[in-house]
């Protein structure tokens, strides 16, 4: 593998990655409806909605149409449009945060935790996520997620795919790209990253989008390291079992 | 004490607080002497005035003579200006590497490692140092000081007691001021973030600066909560003892 020893570091992306945003919102989009008694609403469906506009709502800051607005942010405007083509009126404010706030509840894939405690080890650890600074630390503590630090979107105040966020994601670790490793489920994410010279690892995982899922199912490159979980990953570094 | 209820995240001032940086400074350079057979130089005081130069040097920052640079950088130009003022000379690049580093390796004082992980059950951990993310990560994989995120000057471009560094702090923790103890054995640090509306934790540590310290030795205001440790300040916070 092309310079896998100089790696220094290990840059995480994070929902879909490191845990699993479906079916955890799901779950929490159902029970809510539930105790709120809310009855009709498909709530799969309104959590990959949720999702879907992810994307188009952080173009609006990549393109410059926009300023830098955080994703917790985002995800309250996204909400705020769901909840009215759903038809789901009449929120108090407490609840409109607790649903905002689901994505800092997200629960880690059953491998993550003690994947990511053998990699500790050896490798400094940063999250190279989207998410904002506040949510990615919340996530962390609920999931028991051992982050050396939270990089990504915010220092850099823009969005991936741009090169900045990685770029000065490297820069925060006072490392070059290449002495970091993008680890991601997403090959468009690898993709970036191996353009900028970080190494490269994919984790497979197959269910992120549900049972149907028809994206990021194999590599699309030859990543320095393929697999499909953490501790798949820490074995390929050489990281050692407890 | 007020509005302590509302706290939810601590953020630390790190060296003197959490690591006793004057006893690894000196401990580092005197080995590094010895095995260089370098003789006739007090490594003590070395140690105080590279301590010393830390202020003026940031000066130039925070008064806009300067650009933001990190920390890592200026304790290296101060090296520069120390070796040459006692007449160390001729160090390879990896000498100069190995002593810029020794502000990666200072140890903790005894009771903070303990004291962190009994805060951390029941508080986002920050640090909001002038130290560099690159900095900071690596000191707490050395000293394993279970930090939740990084904050503090690089995130703001600036240096503390600049306003910006606590604000923005807060800001990247999606938290308000009030919201925030600042955590720190410095009355000048508490007395900035004060100023600002963060609640405030001063820990005496009578000992950073040597046997003869003359400086912070106690309070100078009522600050929210005044003790000599951090078991001090869990305890003070209700965080049980494991």
């Amino acid at each position: 593998m092309a310079g896998k020893d100089d790696v220094k570091a290990l840059v995480f992306d994070v929902f879909g990655t490191v845990v699993d945003w479906r079916a955890s919102c799901i779950r929490e989009l159902s029970a809510f409806g539930r105790g709120r008694g809310i009855t009709g609403v498909d709530w799969a469906a309104f959590a990959d909605d949720w999702r879907g506009l992810y994307q188009p709502s952080m173009e609006e800051v990549r393109s410059g149409r926009r300023g830098y607005v955080t994703l917790d942010q985002l995800h309250g405007e996204n909400l705020a449009t769901l909840l009215q083509q759903y038809g789901v009126q009449k929120l108090a404010d407490h609840e409109i945060e607790h649903l905002v706030t689901i994505w800092h509840r997200l629960a880690p894939w059953p491998d993550s935790v003690e994947g990511l405690y053998r990699l500790k080890r050896r490798y400094i650890l940063g999250t190279l996520s989207n998410g904002n600074i506040g949510l990615m630390t919340r996530l962390a503590k609920h999931g028991g997620l051992p982050w050396d630090a939270i990089l990504g979107a915010e220092i850099a105040q823009n969005y991936k795919p741009v090169a900045e966020v990685y770029l000065r994601s490297a820069a925060a670790l006072t490392l070059e790209p290449h002495e970091c490793m993008m680890v991601a489920a997403h090959n468009g994410d690898l993709a970036a990253a191996r353009e900028l010279d970080l190494r490269t690892a994919f984790i497979l995982r197959p269910t992120e989008h549900g049972p149907g899922q028809t994206t990021d199912t194999a590599a699309s490159q030859a990543w320095d390291i393929v697999t499909d979980s953490f501790h798949g990953l820490a074995d390929a570094l050489g990281c050692p079992r407890f």
